[in-house]
């Protein structure tokens, strides 16, 4: 699954990427970062911290969700063309163990670039006492529309 | 789809589900509520608001998935029996619209109650100038584990 | 769910559903017929014969999905324009009961419908002593090819 | 992904994967057959044969989740104890090219085990011009049924 093999479309991708990221509040309120970014692929960390817990103290599922779409979202923006604005379709998602450790990193690579859609594997990994567990495996399909950059001059009419 | 048919396990179900929703910090922090609940239903509702966003404007996909694994959860869970906790195993999204609107409302329905797997549908709709428009659906898998339950006293080991 | 409130763009989308669907040996390998079709709407039946069965004398589960896979697509290719070929992109499937009965019928209804994709729900029910259970729900999104109709001419280049 | 390294709770599974394959009839009926098996892995391969495309030509959707699900099942069903039944919950599938080539080769392999449920990645590739392009992405989940060999001794209660 040698995902890093991809030749970027936009060799500003790595701008437009950190851009994006950095205009979704979002992303800020639960403290996720970007740790990884290649041609198809993008890494996000979120630490562990009390108020992205669920009731038994472990990292929310939906924590856990919001950063494997995210990883899929960039992995797939990184290989489009600079004009292009980016939609994730639908995604599936198996919780493999609890988000238990001091970060969840999820992992998002291209398994299939297409002009209109791209599939991306997407998982996420708990950082436990050095070591690192798979906490969740999924599956996302994204949609690229083109003529409609994503920047900061507003939002696309028809973005999912 | 007469989901609201189901008689409950337990019928202190109601004291239950909205205990471990309270015990959830990462619900508040997304300020998530319990807006419905019955036998194999549960609703939980979040308003538009900018830390809950994406780059255009829109609820992001995170809180959608949030809302919406919750509701799920908490459908099957309002049909186990007292002495019982509850975990995702997986599910499947399909993002239909931008989270657009003053508020997002999920809302889960149990399809199929189990005593170790209940498949629950869970769908997402965006109250748009008086009227509702249905921006997210799912299907959820969750699991029972029996003399486990889900209380202050402690973490599980197996949970989520 | 009054999926069945939506005007199809081509008046012809039975002839051209049924003139697909007769060019699938597949679905005369295992016996499936078209038993209702209207615009957004397909349900294809199967009778339980001893070849489509599994270990335990079960219809087998790849039937299953082969019958939820067909009448969603054609639910959706019964909306889409004269000029257009189809293609399943995705789809999740929950197997909620064995498939035990004389048949089993799938039920195909848009959700979504789409200029590029379209999101169907499809369910299969299993008739048994006159009744019916759902034995399937699944979830599904496919996507809309213009300009290469899905005719006896020849296979577009990228369809599946 | 070194899904090879699991110890099978049974070394007589080959046995018992090989005569399960064996009692289903719709397995015979599409020609498909195990190519390969290990402990946590199953392959198994159908020619390309007309009875089993779509109207394009290419290999029928339904033939790819029915091998891809097959592979998912037999890689958990390794893992079990001798005394054990399986069953598909749930699945999501992306098909990423047609079926197109000689062959269509299904990959599963266990991504988690567990005593109740087990996650598989199960993979279709296609055979063409003598090397081999992925036509489907899939993720899985089996549960395990104790105390129901799943052998010729009659159906269990609760099986699909």
């Amino acid at each position: 699954m040698n995902a890093l093999a991809f030749a970027p479309a936009d060799l500003g991708y790595e701008t437009r990427v950190r851009g994006s990221f950095a205009r979704q509040p979002f992303m800020d309120h639960i403290g996720a970062r970007i740790t990884g970014l290649a041609p198809g692929y993008c890494e996000i960390t979120v630490d562990h911290r009390r108020e992205l817990t669920q009731q038994h103290g472990f990292v929310h599922g939906g924590v856990l969700a919001s950063i494997a779409d995210s990883a899929a979202g960039y992995a797939a923006f990184s290989l489009m063309p600079a004009d292009a604005s980016i939609l994730t379709v639908e995604y599936k998602l198996n919780l493999l163990r609890p988000g238990r450790g001091e970060a969840m990193i999820a992992r998002g690579r291209v398994l299939k670039p297409g002009r209109t859609l791209t599939v991306v594997q997407s998982d996420v990994f708990a950082r436990v006492d050095g070591g690192e567990q798979q906490v969740v495996s999924s599956l996302q399909t994204l949609i690229c529309l083109l003529g409609k950059a994503d920047d900061a001059s507003g939002a696309p009419g028809a973005t999912r």
